[in-house]
């Protein structure tokens, strides 16, 4: 059970997770730090929050757990603010979808705090933002990514992986970089394609037409482009090296599948598409 | 109301608008086509067709209506068997997801009977494949296009309209070109995208792991690269020019987009990223 449950950027992750918390009983008080009182307010009115801050300095000093859900690129100001203002025993802890520059900021600024600091990432969401988009059941049955650190205390992983078990979550353990290898290939350059698709397509002459005919199939597909482009903004800058050389990848593989068509390689194609909907078929 | 349905090729699409036609009790009989026998006596078993035929030229002797729903590839045998074994006042359709080359297929060996080929394309459809897969609702609220030709009769027009009617669907009549360079950007681009990230992370040396960690996003993303890959390799193969225009548009986007994120040029990113944010808002 955790007391005082502080969550920076009250917004669809971190109110799935005070809702989730509340639910299993797992937490006294839940209160919610930002910088638009109105979203706060909200989430006060929708009982995911049960108070509110605007100041982070004055809302930690007696929270026993926060919750860092700001986008990756607001992470260090965030920690800066925390460093020095919690208690001794508080256990800090972050959802941001990349691991190494977060890790990065935390080492530069937490100070004494970073032992009690554990990198997390919920591999969970929608594209959809905002607390008044959150849901109690977002983690049932998802994973949440820990990369604690050499530094990290064992007792406050532990109270992070409660924390995540109260939610419902599974949890795993990973090194920094291999998170953010491996999230840039599942997850930073399928949203990089999205966006540039739908872009693609809503500079042509004629797009509304086009998006007039587009599918079920297309929706699916472009579903993530309908997410929060400064969050996005912040991840692929922030994980930039594992998401160049996912485009790389991605682009040469694509420049053979081009040609491959353009020479009406019936074999080549066929070949690809196969491997494709078999690797999709066991692994999805 | 048709008297005698025969449907060429008895999967997903043949199957559900043979079910919808059945609810809507808008067909006496469906027979079915096809060069696998237990698919075709399993049609029979679902109840979703009558009876079944192992040759074309003789189910389509007394059929009011024939739809050819096989790969676009394989359009071509499937009307010069139709070609002088039909009634003189039978319509035929296809399903083609290409409309150029089916038309020019149809063209060349068609004969008397063009001016009562009605080419056509529902805007619907699972990444499941077979008669198994086959519901009544798939065209409910769906788009079906139809690009009939000069040659092409009014009566057989009308006699497809109403058929796509009883199944649910709203019909639309755009040209075969505009079909096949809207249909490019908007399916046939993204199924090309979708099989090539997923055969480019099962290239890598750790894809087991990676998948393990792929969240909602991805499965979304993804979904369309378990389509059948004969089907859209045909598609590729048939629809190569207007394809090709598009994956050079895209791939230059691609690469400038890279670019900017090699660059950190953040406003760029952000830019392109809440551009297409709003434009899937706005059409999806």
């Amino acid at each position: 059970m955790i007391n005082k449950l502080c969550i920076v950027g009250m917004g669809l992750i971190g109110g799935s997770l005070a809702r989730a918390l509340k639910v299993a009983d797992a937490v006294n008080h839940v209160i919610a730090v930002g910088r638009d009182e109105t979203h706060l307010k909200r989430a006060v009115e929708l009982g995911v929050a049960d108070s509110y801050e605007m100041s982070i300095t004055h809302a930690v000093t007696d929270a026993d757990v926060i919750v860092v859900a700001v986008p990756v690129g607001s992470m260090k100001s965030v920690f800066s603010e925390l460093a020095g203002n919690i208690k001794s025993d508080a256990v800090i802890t972050d959802v941001g979808s990349v691991k190494g520059n977060v890790v990065r900021n935390a080492v530069e600024v937490l100070g004494d705090s970073l032992s009690r600091f554990v990198p997390g990432h919920p591999i969970a969401g929608t594209e959809k933002s905002g607390v008044e988009a959150s849901f109690a059941e977002l983690y049932s049955g998802q994973r949440v990514i820990l990369t604690p650190l050499e530094e990290t205390a064992a007792l406050a992983t532990q109270t992070i992986t409660q924390m995540w078990h109260a939610a419902g979550a599974e949890v795993v353990s990973v090194s920094v970089e291999h998170h953010d290898e491996v999230l840039a290939a599942t997850s930073h350059l399928p949203h990089v394609l999205a966006y540039t698709l739908v872009d693609t397509l809503a500079q042509m002459h004629e797009h509304r037409e086009i998006f007039k005919f587009a599918a079920g199939g297309f929706k699916d597909f472009t579903r993530i482009a309908s997410s929060d482009p400064k969050m996005w903004h912040d991840i692929c800058l922030n994980n930039r090296d594992s998401l160049l050389d996912m485009l790389t990848r991605f682009s040469s593989d694509m420049s053979k599948l081009t040609k491959a068509i353009e020479d009406e390689d019936s074999e080549f194609i066929l070949k690809l598409f196969t491997r494709a909907k078999t690797a999709r078929d066991q692994n999805c």
